[in-house]
């Protein structure tokens, strides 16, 4: 059985915690094999939003299924 | 609300300009929310065609949907 | 035509090459126009499996249809 | 309207979050238009403070003015 | 006196500051001399585990004792 | 005499040679002794503007004039 | 439960596998819980050998015991 | 067949491209197979030229003839 | 007595050990003292050959005669 | 208080040690609370010099004073 | 025979060349066969200490014993 | 004109700077345009000499001549 790896950012007005957290709920939603994630870069949005926008952008692994 | 990103090479006999253009065009044919492209590598492939092709691979960062 | 990237992770409890060789496997199962494999990691798992897991990270590179 | 961009290090005993905040609360006392920032390094200083001291690098991305 | 770093992987529950704490406080338990410590990876295990598990890659810097 | 080194990212709607011209010209308008450019990244930003503004950050490294 | 990290070189005069194979070896002897192992460098030395020798360097991941 | 990889500068006072142009040029007067080019560097030499020199440092990839 | 290094990509129809050995084999046959290899990119080649061609990017380390 | 961080390139006809000396002088000239320095970049210099020009590329780490 | 690597940070008033030695001077009272050095990164602390500290992190390459 | 890069390793009982223009010395031996030289690595090797040999591997960039 293969891994696959997707890039994900997550977003948060509060903290990047919640920012990486959004990114791997986004990936449940859709995804049944999630393994692990890694956190590639942090960031903060200022300018295109009324407050601070923490985001993450993550690499997500899961496990693919059997081709059919 | 999400960001995914991929990767995708554009191709150009005519400039490096071309090729990123190339690669963005593609993408924007089948998503709807292409926010902004990372040029990541560029190249010249001499060999397998009659000129110099000219590409590019690009990170292209958009908007996922919701989930239904 | 442009290319896409997608990073995929294969596994054998032989070698490095049949890592290498299983994610190639499923990327031309469900792939028609694979170019090239870029090996991006190499690593052994051994707590989570009986034996030694062999790992390779690779990157598979393939021609996009065309949207229709 | 071109783009500058500068190094801080934010610092704070509570956590990287503050940190990174700290670094752009002083950004934006001094300048009008910062876009958005990125963070480069998380570190903790343990020796010369009494506590933990939370670090966080982060680049400032600000839109420059222009000159008179 | 020469400093010596060495590579650890902190663990919580609850958040990557948690995490990073986690190996500090290992570090601190056994080693006398810690002057700082530098982020190196933050990552989520899903899969081995209940719930999410935070991790970070930490390099931890002391100072080393005169050899006798 | 010392060299300094600012980042600077230039925009157009033109081309990447644009936007890496652009950087210089800022820097070449409050600045005496430019000697030279490193290009960093190219990018290309999508959502916030009318069409496609091709983005160059630059490194810009010019002779500091002697303190007074 | 902490994990630390230590890097290793493994020597065979056969194959990449078997350096591997032999750092793993190695760390297995005299730690009990080594969980995983990342692929850092891979080389060949042909001096100061009578064949070639190759050599890959691997970080090996175990857990910490608790201090006593 | 074993390939060779050399490193080398374009030069051109017009564009990028043409400085990827230059070396590539170069390389193919006096290399019998070159297959493909990548770009590892861009930059603007302003001090010691008379207008902006633009720069591209690339990698050449020929096949080696068999030695005799 | 100063070393030179070059860099060769193997290849083979077989495994990755047999691309490495190739650009060896190669590096031995013009060069006279060479000391050691290291490797660089693991790769395989799929659309341009008959079936999956092991690619090895090294760097070749050899001592220089003395110029005459 | 907030660090800054800036990038400058020392020069000497002596020695590396010089050379970074020199980037350290200059800050210390017009900056009150250098903390530490970072080498990034070693070179020489040959063409547009009589000798060698030793250079070294540093970035200086200093606390910003609080804005008025 | 398997080499181990460990990192640490010599210290000199001096000169990086005298930072160097000084991490290889302790590494090499406490382990028999070291059999290279790495430099990984030169610093300079100015704050905490009366004049400038040079500083060399190396990692340090020794052969393991067997283990009895 | 085009400008090559070659990759040269200098070495010195004496020191780094020794090692260095060791390579320089060796590269204007046989080349007529060295114009600038880069630092990659710093090292130390130790077991196969009689005392410590420091070396510097090193980026040579010089002017091609125009091929006849």
């Amino acid at each position: 059985m293969v891994y696959k790896k997707i890039s994900l950012i997550g977003r948060s007005e509060e903290s990047f915690d919640d920012a990486v957290d959004d990114a791997i709920d986004r990936a449940q939603e859709t995804l049944d094999n999630v393994y692990w994630v890694e956190v590639d870069e942090l960031g903060v949005e200022l300018k295109s939003v009324e407050n601070r926008e923490y985001q993450a952008e993550v690499t997500v692994a899961f496990e693919l299924e059997e081709p059919q």
